[in-house]
């Protein structure tokens, strides 16, 4: 029998990050009906890290980085998502996103949040393969959704090829399966004339 | 260099899946603004199976597990979701979604088009512990969305607290961490009237 407070903390935050399927982003889903919200990225990120993983130059452990994709948003139930283009919103963005986890993670109990604050922080700090892996599949998850669904975020916010470029030049430089992705997808882009300029 | 016609392919089945997000189930989200989606389930899922894991005293593989969980679904993307208690269309799901499978993961190079395949096989013949547990979490989720969407789903299909005993049973009886995590739930649904027989 194990304690029942044990299991109604799991319960009790497994009720709170109901609310990650209401964070919307900036993307929009393939047929533009409405934005893309967390749940549905990070799952998406997931099946994107599943089937590329035999493709990298890189070993990588994908139980590892299955866990880190999980959870590496899970703070933006409080921090609210901060775009990568949004230069005000990345100001305060760290601070804003350690007092959501604080917050957050502490409704588990203590080794449960231990672990999920460890997996957030090894997610940030992007040294470790499957961090580092982790991290190229959000930047080309978000992209890839991008030319999905006509780059329409990228028209209302001005995003140009080359900005995207900078932005995902280190998911780009990950692995040079990724770097082959990436340029598929450019291409297309390109020849479908998603950027203006 | 990997062979571009590899990654074009495994592009194109990841942006096919994007329709995931468009599969509505019957379970609301907890604030019952609008119905669950395939993705957001698979997600929550997902996040039950890594939070609960270490509760039980059966040993799984949980790498396995997240694997058979992220693409369980899938076939729904063309065979569409067929509730639990639709004794109807479950006349013919099995047809359906053998059919469904053939088709969508035919768009992956043949290599990944066997290994989701087994994947989902796997799942479906519920016979290895990870398959159970996996399967028990299907059965979790969706019982604690309706618990914590106020019981709006079984409201509106007539679902009684005798009939989801009978949906869940295997997965209550899967593990006794898992009947003491259906038990707090089943009790707060008591408490909270969410049955009316």
């Amino acid at each position: 029998m194990i304690d029942t407070l044990r299991l109604t903390r799991i319960l009790h935050f497994l009720e709170t990050i109901d609310r990650f399927k209401l964070i919307y982003r900036v993307n929009y889903l393939s047929e533009q009906s409405r934005h893309e919200n967390d749940a549905e990225h990070t799952w998406h990120m997931a099946m994107f890290a599943l089937l590329l993983q035999n493709e990298l130059d890189v070993v990588i452990d994908i139980e590892h980085t299955l866990k880190l994709i999980l959870t590496h948003d899970l703070v933006e139930i409080y921090a609210g998502d901060t775009p990568a283009f949004d230069a005000v919103g990345n100001l305060d963005k760290e601070e804003r996103e350690e007092r959501a986890a604080h917050l957050l993670f502490a409704q588990l109990p203590e080794d449960l949040r231990d672990q999920i604050y460890d997996w957030w922080k090894e997610f940030e700090a992007c040294k470790t393969p499957e961090a580092r892996y982790a991290r190229a599949v959000d930047k080309l998850q978000s992209f890839a959704q991008n030319i999905f669904s006509q780059g329409r975020n990228w028209c209302e916010n001005g995003i140009t090829a080359e900005k995207s470029r900078v932005i995902n030049r280190a998911a780009r430089e990950f692995d040079p399966a990724l770097t082959q992705v990436f340029e598929l997808l450019y291409k297309r882009g390109i020849d479908e004339q998603l950027w203006s300029e």
